[in-house]
């Protein structure tokens, strides 16, 4: 078997937890399969980094941010191979250059293109742990790039792929995925198997378990993806096809308190004003999520849509400045919201899913404010305060914990 | 003009100290010069990383120690470019990889094969201040060499050969190339020129202003380079071709206390022997200097020789696993010793420049233990507890503070 294992900045954040890795690589190797290993900086390196080059230089340039992050993976990975060296297992190490994972030219948040195998293989065949830096890329300038925070997950995703590994295994310092965040609802409960789509909107929403982009690929590629603790030997959940997976009317509820709503009041009811309005945030790279639209006073009619909390000072300015042009009368904001989701591939064919969570939260005095929903997907904004109530009552109310 | 600057990790130890890195270079960019910035890595990063290294394994392998710590440099170089863009000066940072500075396969200690100039002269064509890694290379499996210690004045001189710069600057805490170590020697005076030979004399014995494979480079190439100060505007010493050099009798004195005595005593005296020893040495990379043979008792001879210290224990070893076939009778050393040179390129048409040196010794009462000549040095090794008294002795001897 090829296995691709990745484990992320608290898994080899001292010497301790290096070994541990280590050990946990070694398991595979002896029983006789090819092991790729793909590691996220140490600890706190990256927010470390980052605080480093703020005070340097609080605009740094995105290429510059990239060459300096880069260095925390490259650490990780050459003290791996150090720390399986010294346990007598032969192991080497690769960077972005070295495996050539080519990704697209956008500092910050680039995306692979083309990930080539000849090296690895080539280490493989000679019998090493090969470890290999995530969340970095070269582009066609030969700058190196970083995908985003999390993209440590889409290189183990990409490298399985493109090995064509039997197994991705994505090691945290959870059991796998739960049914919601146990840290809020207490009888959460570990979900053994879920569908790439369910995971994808589990992950958009803020489970954080995976990396959106990575779901995204192990689907695409067909890639089984395995979460799992870095901390015991529990089976974790694996993420996979839909076919074989149960299909549960409701597999877990997620909430993201990172968002905003925005809304733009009194613009002209006429065809094309609300496409200008979202490609003009949309250019300045600004995200929407949830959109909203109900008829104003006058012929007018109003617009409200959430974006991430970082980005609410930016998509307000945007629209400040293109009020007249998108014949926005005026703009008012919120920030005191959180998203709550749940996600189910059973949804599809049950009708009763959405009036069954309203239910749930009118129980629990949770006020509504928008709602949107996609084929395995309701997602509602609520007031931030309400969130953990929110979620607890909805996880109760689908029986999730039995 | 084109300008190479090399700074070490003291001149960008920290922020104030890289924006005075920084100033200095955007000194030269105002004035219409093409500019290319060598760094070291930050401070004592180097150590630090190895430190690190070291409790994860003691023994680690060269090739993953390079991995570790070429990312030291990548932190300087990016940092720099932040700095020079926040006082609105485009810059570039550039690792190995990206300049394409070929390397010799062997880590720890590579040399350079071919440095590319293509990426970098495309930067400076857009008015960019361009910043390299010192230190690193790449070898022709794609992996992250080091140069050894002191290495990116090296990589300073291999940049100015290839883009044939004007100038090629290095930049150090001290004011210049000085006739003895100031530290030591109080009335030490800065030199304004010195020949290559004469630099490479002192580099090589221990004055560790220029790391000596770069002054052989800079020879080589006829690179004219400059040691001066990062902490003020002085001029600093000026090394380049003999011609034009006033040829001083004696340009400098130098001590080194990083080396250690090894006898062989009663080996057969026959046509091969010595051939044997130091071969069988430099097959396990140990590096002989000074060497003294003198006759034994019974047909047999003594050979005395030095070596750094830290190959004292290797050598020792190698000896006695070889000592039947080398014919050895007995190993003696002594590690309380230590090399003091004066070298001069007025030397070579002056033959008492010797028994001058002798006699101040003498006056001083230091004990000679060997002697070494070339055209232009005179080494001798003295006891390690005498070697300031030694150095002053000499310095004052040759009247070198006048």
């Amino acid at each position: 078997m090829l296995i691709v294992k990745k484990f992320g900045g608290s898994s080899v954040a001292n010497k301790e937890r290096i070994f541990n890795v280590a050990r946990r690589c070694i398991e595979d190797y002896k029983e006789g399969h090819d092991v790729v290993v793909v590691l996220s900086a140490m600890g706190d390196t990256t927010d470390e980094l980052l605080a480093l080059a703020k005070t340097i230089n609080p605009k740094a340039k995105k290429r510059e941010l990239d060459m300096l992050l880069t260095t925390g993976e490259q650490v990780s990975v050459s003290l791996m191979a150090m720390a399986l060296q010294s346990l007598d297992v032969p192991a080497v190490s690769l960077n972005g250059f070295q495996v050539r994972m080519h990704s697209t030219s956008r500092y910050g948040n680039a995306r692979f293109k083309r990930v080539e195998k000849e090296r690895i293989l080539h280490e493989l065949d000679s019998r090493k742990i090969v470890i290999v830096t995530g969340f970095q890329g070269v582009n066609k300038y030969d700058d190196v790039t970083t995908l985003g925070r999390g993209g440590s997950d889409t290189t183990a995703v990409a490298l399985a792929a493109v090995l064509h590994a039997d197994k991705c295994e994505i090691y945290t310092d959870v059991d796998g995925v739960y049914t919601a965040d146990p840290r809020v609802v207490k009888n959460a409960k570990k979900i053994d198997t879920i569908t790439y789509d369910e995971m994808l909107e589990l992950a958009s929403l803020g489970a954080r378990v995976l990396h959106n982009r990575s779901v995204e690929m192990a689907k695409k590629y067909n890639v089984e993806l395995v979460v799992r603790s870095s901390l015991n030997h529990s089976e974790g959940t694996v993420v996979k096809e839909a076919k074989g997976v149960e299909k549960l009317l409701v597999t877990g509820v997620a909430a993201d308190q990172n968002t905003a709503r925005i809304s733009v009041i009194g613009v002209e009811d006429r065809p094309g004003i609300a496409f200008r309005i979202f490609d003009t945030l949309a250019k300045n790279n600004i995200n929407v999520d949830i959109i909203l639209q109900s008829v104003g006073r006058e012929g007018t009619k109003d617009i409200s849509f959430t974006v991430a909390s970082d980005d609410l000072k930016a998509a307000i300015r945007t629209l400040e400045e293109n009020k007249e042009r998108l014949t926005i009368k005026d703009i008012t904001w919120n920030e005191d919201v959180a998203k709550l989701s749940v996600v189910g591939a059973g949804m599809m064919s049950n009708p009763g899913v959405a009036a069954k969570m309203f239910e749930s939260l009118y129980n629990s005095r949770v006020n509504i404010n928008m709602i949107s929903t996609s084929e395995i997907r309701i997602t509602v904004l609520v007031p931030k305060k309400d969130i953990d109530k929110a979620m607890n009552a909805v996880h109760d109310g689908f029986a999730m914990s039995d």
